[in-house]
């Protein structure tokens, strides 16, 4: 299983948004999709081995599980359509409940500390970061929990908390990326791992 | 310089598409848009030493301009509308001669095979496909053209015309990719080059 943390700092928490404006009225959530396009889809199939959170200002988490997950398509407007359809029944999130929006699609009444402490004993928790260790010189975790931030940087006090829980800090190249371009090198990382000759 | 080619088989070739249906009226204008973004966008930053070619319906070819574009946002709505009204003054792209819609993006009236002809002495021609050798095994051109297509396979003429113009078929993982992931992997392939600790 991989799965990936995606922190939307300006990201919806209600459902009155425009699918028309995602890069401006709905706080970015253009990144969050294509984050959701990156993690999940390969050509003609989906990737059953990986779960997305996208974790919304703080207060929400939409969880795609790639095994279970229906009616996805790789464009933004259709996967911000599944957000905002889980942010509509936002209200049916209590407590540590998710509550299951779409098939394969869920929302947890959680923020990024909440879901960080959810996943950690899940796997390896692996910060994606500029300054982090070369990946190449990392062997592969076999569980990995990538963390990234949207276009912004992590906040001072979700840097704070991933320090604590990260089990490693790594950057995949010389040049910084955009999150959803960073998933698709991890992917790549990873499918090709252990393969001299594929 | 690396240079994209992405051949869209379904795409618009008049501006009266939405906005709000790339990826369905538009002929899956948001699977190039995509590509643009992943060919052209670093984090805060931009790749000034690309350029991406759209082939659109082998009728028209749109050229965005790492060096020279603006307005370039990272969102498949706003490259659309770059794509749009590039397609609006499609009347002034005469022979040979591209026409500048907006800075740093151009319309060329050629197909595939006129923009591969154009761009043919500028670079090794490489195309992307799952057939193709593993690229670790393979040197690193130093100014490649990366030829992909879109969620279609290449036709029978494409796929004839790139066997004899293309001096490289590579594939760059043991999963097939979408175009825009495999855009990404190629840039982090050629990023990482020589960088035995970046």
């Amino acid at each position: 299983m991989r799965q990936f943390v995606v922190v939307g700092h300006d990201a919806p928490t209600t459902p009155e948004f425009s699918l028309d404006d995602l890069a401006g009225g709905a706080g970015r959530l253009d990144v969050l999709c294509r984050c959701v396009s990156a993690a999940l889809f390969l050509s003609h199939d989906l990737r059953e081995d990986v779960r997305v959170h996208l974790v919304l200002d703080d207060e929400f988490t939409v969880v795609f599980d790639g095994a279970t997950v229906r009616r996805l398509n790789p464009d933004e407007r259709s996967t911000a359509a599944l957000v905002r359809g889980a942010l509509d029944e936002r209200r049916e999130a209590i407590g540590h409940e998710p509550v299951e929006t779409s098939p394969g699609v869920s929302l947890y009444r959680f923020g990024f500390e909440a879901t960080l402490d959810r996943l950690a004993d899940e796997g390896t928790v692996v910060q994606l970061h500029e300054d982090g260790d070369p990946v190449v010189d990392r062997p592969t975790p076999e569980e990995p929990i990538f963390v990234l931030s949207d276009h912004r940087e992590f906040t001072e006090s979700e840097a704070a908390f991933l320090d604590e829980v990260a089990d490693e800090r790594v950057r995949l190249g010389p040049r910084a990326l955009h999150a959803n371009h960073a998933i698709t090198v991890a992917h790549n990382y990873l499918d090709t791992d252990g393969f001299e000759r594929y």
